[in-house]
Formats: structure tokens, C-alpha cells, sequence
């Protein structure tokens, strides 16, 4: 079985649409799938030496960026709201996913949280966003946030951004699939058809 | 009959590929096509600051692009060839566009020079090369180059580059229809599409 690892960052925009996407389409093919979730702030820092999304310093990519995010929504069929803040503190919601790994709720997690973020506009960063999340799913919230903290699970989420630089990644969503790199939403359905 | 507007610059990598599909495609589609020529240098200086090819300071980004141009050239049966310079001096290739406004060989000229670029790994700066794209069209090639170079001409193609930043262009290629603008070669079909 082919495995297709779907690199994110809970405050990447177009990994919204790819995330809401990915489970189904792997599913449909036959592709196991493999949640990595990363932090994009450490690479755009190494990269390009910024503290912040490259959209909130180029003004006319930012506005073409989200009147297409709200396009692509809509292709998909997904709700669409513009958040307030931009980028959102991701790190919290990443953690849980490294604590999560294998399951059986995780992809109705990482779609909860991206339908809070871009579906709903909430604030990802605050804890009791995630906290809701998480009771949405009907597990038990408080066990999976502590296990998000521990220091084990920090250095996890560490560890995957530091891999993720290291594959070359340098934004997100990144698709691994069959010793290919794709970058973008736009490129999960050439993704599943390599071979 | 709607018109579709694509702006693109010959030394972008990934207007290639779109311009190598986008007149078929609009035939096919019952939509006019306007050729619309510009320079990302001053978009990139007036935006970023810089005066090369952002890919050029991500060798991340740069390596995953080259990678995936080869991947999408493939896809659509483009001849692909990496070449040696990069970004590559268009401002002739695209004066000559400016001038050639409304021939019927425009298209083919077009993609003739992106061919010699991409797909054999010519350099178009030198100005031997466009006037071979010319000659293989049996057009008159001094004729054309020479109005490429008057000043008239040369305002024309600047005024393309500014009327690009105004209408919120920030890289290449682009597609405006209907109201819309769709950035990238893998947003054409979305283009042709929109209603």
C-alpha cells in the first residue's frame, strides 16, 4: 500500500483546503495517509529571515491570496470565513495531533480545528478552541491536552519542523508520496496519481 | 464572447506552461484571448525589494520549483530543459509582443520563445535568438525588431508593466476574466471556467 505523508501547519491557508480534502481522496485510491504537522514560523525565519507570514509583507499577494481562498473554498464546498488574526498560534494545536498520532479520530480533529480557523473564524491559538474541538470528538480533552504538553510530545512537533526543513520543505501543504515532493493544495490530485 | 487576459512575463518559469495551453484552450472554450505582456523585475523591486528572481535567494524553493516544472511539463507533453540562465533578460521578447499586437502568428511567437527557452534551454536575452523564433514564423524579423525597439513601443510595454502592479499582479502568470484574477498555471482551468 502506498503511503502519502500530508506535511501541514494549522496556520497555513491552503492547507485548509488540502486538509478538509486529503482523508477521502486517500481513501478513495487506496493511499494510507500520514498526518506530519510542523511549524512554519521556524522555516520562514530560516529561509527568509522573518518573524511572520510572507503574505502580511506583501500586501498585493495577501489580497489576491485570500479573495482565492475564498474562491477554492467554494469549488470544494467548503465554509469559508476570514479570520481576524492572521497568522494564528498553531503550536498548540500541532502538539495535540503529535500526541494523537494513530487515532482513530485524528483526520475529524485536524479537519475540526481548520473548520474553527477558516470555516468559522476563531482564534486556533486559544486553548479553549482546541479544548472545544476535542469535546467535540467525545474524547477526553484534558487527558490529550496534558499529553500535548508534555515535554516528550514538545520535542515531537520539534523534530518534524526540523525534518521538514531538511526535506526541503519551505511552505505548506507539502505532499510525500513514492520519492516525490508536491507543494501547494493544488497539487494533492497530481500527488495521488504519481507513480 | 469573454475575453481572457493573460499577463505573463517570458522570463517566468511557470508562465510556460500556461502559455503553452492557454490559446487552445480559450479556442476551445469560445473565449477571446488578449496577450498581455509585462516585466516582474520592476514588480519585484517595488514589492520585495529585489532585483532577481525571488527563487533565487530560496534554493528550496528554487530546487522543489525546477523539480515540479519538469513534473507539469511532462503532464502536458512540454518539451522541458532546464536552462542555464536564470531569470533570463525578456524585455525584447516581450517589446516584440507589445508591437506584434493583433497578428495572427502572435500565439505561435509566443510559445515559440518559451519553447527556445524552456524546452531547448536557449537564452532569450540574446537578441539572435528572438530573431530566429521570428524568422521560423516567415515574418519579417528586422522589421518586427526594429518596431519592437521604437520608443513608442517601449512606452507601451512599460505601460503594461505599470497598469500589472496597479491591478494587483505580484508574479506571473495571470489570468483575468470576468471580473476575476486567477494567479498561476494551475489556476487556467479555474479561469476558463469562472462564470
Amino acid at each position: 500500500m502506498r503511503t502519502l505523508e500530508f506535511w501541514f501547519d494549522f496556520a497555513s491557508t491552503y492547507s485548509y483546503v488540502a486538509a478538509m480534502r486529503v482523508e477521502a481522496l486517500c481513501q478513495r485510491e487506496g493511499v494510507a495517509l500520514a498526518w506530519k504537522p510542523f511549524l512554519l514560523g521556524p522555516i520562514f525565519t530560516q529561509q527568509l529571515g522573518i518573524k511572520d507570514s510572507p503574505f502580511n509583507s506583501q500586501p498585493a499577494r495577501a489580497k489576491y491570496m485570500w479573495r482565492d481562498l475564498e474562491r477554492v473554498s467554494a469549488k470544494y464546498a467548503l465554509p469559508f470565513l476570514k479570520p481576524a488574526v492572521f497568522p494564528q498560534r498553531s503550536i498548540l494545536a500541532a502538539r495535540v495531533v503529535c500526541a494523537a498520532e494513530g487515532q482513530p479520530w485524528l483526520g475529524d480533529y485536524v479537519r475540526g480545528v481548520y473548520t474553527r480557523e477558516f470555516g468559522e473564524g476563531h482564534d486556533i491559538g486559544q486553548p479553549d478552541v482546541i479544548k472545544s474541538v476535542l469535546l467535540a470528538l467525545d474524547v477526553d480533552a484534558a487527558q490529550w491536552l496534558a499529553a500535548a504538553e508534555s515535554d516528550a510530545n514538545k520535542l515531537k512537533l520539534r523534530a518534524l519542523t526540523e525534518e521538514a526543513g531538511q526535506r526541503g520543505i519551505f511552505g505548506a501543504p507539502n505532499m510525500f508520496i513514492g520519492g516525490e515532493h508536491f507543494f501547494g493544495q493544488d497539487r494533492l490530485d497530481d500527488a495521488l496519481a504519481w507513480r
